[in-house]
């Protein structure tokens, strides 16, 4: 059975609880990493953990455990569960309190969760495959550039593109793409010209966005960061997301418009061999 | 020791755990109702019962209880916990599952959890000094008349209240008040007329709010259901709050401008004396 992290303790799976009172399940007043594990081992592991500090120094949250500190509870977790490849989970939230919509007390200690998911992520059929995506109005709240818990909207995206007979949702504000339900979304102009959108409190800050940009820019594509527009991505030459758990994934139809030819396109593809390369390389 | 419900059992409050893999925890993928209790009997319960319902329904969440079960649990904790005046807390969340944006299979059992707040609400120092608010800028997703428990922004927008030497905040949308951060907010013109936003997906549809128009319509007021602006707010001859903890609550500064003479108002204090008298005579 799965080991889970809680609050100092490891624990059989379905002994993993947490207060009724926990502000994470009361306010959504929480926030989360998910680390992508390769051969055992952490990727962008210091990427994640700035990106944690950002989101509670939004939220001021104060939180006392160090990097180092959640760095040993993720490569125990992934020790207990054994796993090659898959993901660590991570959640901190404000702990626990009467309900009140003021916070708590400062020193009220957080609530830290952690557990792991066993998955084949590398040799992925939906990436061989390619998505196929469609577009749902981004009806979010106006700060999803930080990463808290508020994730009923992305996941009615998700129920209502499987509804759509795809794999999906990418997002659209005003008539432009923010990003994938879960990821950061990209399209490939018939020039050749990788396109995502530029950062701000639309999207999420992501960490494979960023590293694979940086392959990209490695690799002399033409990069821009701007937002594009549903029927750019619909007739563009190439479309992919990114994400901790889909690393470079394809995208060969939006809106049931093949994108392309249809299949998983070349930039993609380097794209996602490179960062995997990468990743491989610098795990911790 | 207060008792809690957890999904079937009364459970002494320290002891009422849910699965860290709840999605209320992990997705904020759950609704609550907030019922006042006067006597040691619930108001407007019917009408919670009703909106409690268009929330799941809104969602799309499969739900096992009837409104008679619901009574029931609601009774009981009252009784267990020798609740005269206070509140229960109602919150239903998609259930436990591995984590995955796509809903779990539709059997999965719902979480169900109510615990009670014995408070002081009808007697209340805040209503007879009256609120001082502050207007902040309406952040939240985009619908805002699901009640689900993503209320991490809310939250945000009363601290940033109290860190203004304010009581509560004014959300506000494109320059026009929305309502407060957990109530629905109202004016008195200087003509008489009691305002306060329409019904739509941007506001939450307050069953305080419809029992206290009802008065106000018996009272032979005239009302007018319409956005009102932060300006006009501030200008306005009284300013009130209704909720189900709040009841009707007076507002006498905005932006630390008085409202009309910088006390309570007539109409509010008419309004708050008779949505008391038909509550305590309708109480269940």
């Amino acid at each position: 059975m799965r080991q889970v992290y809680v609050n100092g303790d490891y624990l059989p799976e379905t002994e993993a609880r947490i207060s009724v009172f926990d502000r994470g399940f009361l306010f959504a007043d929480g926030v989360y990493e998910v680390t992508l594990v390769l051969d055992g081992k952490l990727v962008d592991f210091a990427g994640h953990m700035r990106r944690l500090r950002r989101s509670l120094g939004e939220l001021g949250m104060a939180f006392a455990l160090t990097d180092e500190d959640l760095l040993d509870i993720h490569r125990e977790l992934i020790r207990q569960n054994d796993i090659e490849e898959g993901l660590v989970y991570l959640q901190v939230t404000r702990g626990s309190a009467d309900r009140d919509f003021l916070f708590p007390a400062e020193e009220t200690p957080n609530t830290v969760v952690l557990f792991t998911q066993k998955k084949s992520l590398v040799d992925s059929p939906l990436a061989e495959r390619g998505q196929h995506v469609v577009t749902v109005e981004d009806l979010r709240w106006r700060r999803c550039d930080i990463k808290t818990v508020q994730l009923l909207y992305p996941s009615m995206a998700k129920m209502e593109a499987k509804s759509r007979g795809a794999d999906d949702a990418w997002l659209v504000k005003d008539g432009y793409v923010t990003e994938g339900s879960s990821n950061n979304a990209y399209i490939v102009t018939p020039e050749g010209t990788v396109v995502t959108r530029d950062l701000s409190t639309d999207i999420l800050h992501g960490i494979t966005r960023e590293a694979v940009l940086q392959c990209a820019e490695d690799l002399q594509l033409r990069i821009e960061e701007r937002p594009f527009t549903v029927e750019e991505a619909e007739n563009a030459a190439e479309a992919f997301s990114t994400s901790a758990s889909g690393l470079v994934s394809p995208v060969v139809r939006i809106n049931g418009r093949e994108v392309g030819p249809g299949r998983p396109g070349p930039i993609a593809a380097r794209l996602r061999q490179i960062y995997l390369e990468r990743s491989r390389a610098s795990a911790v």
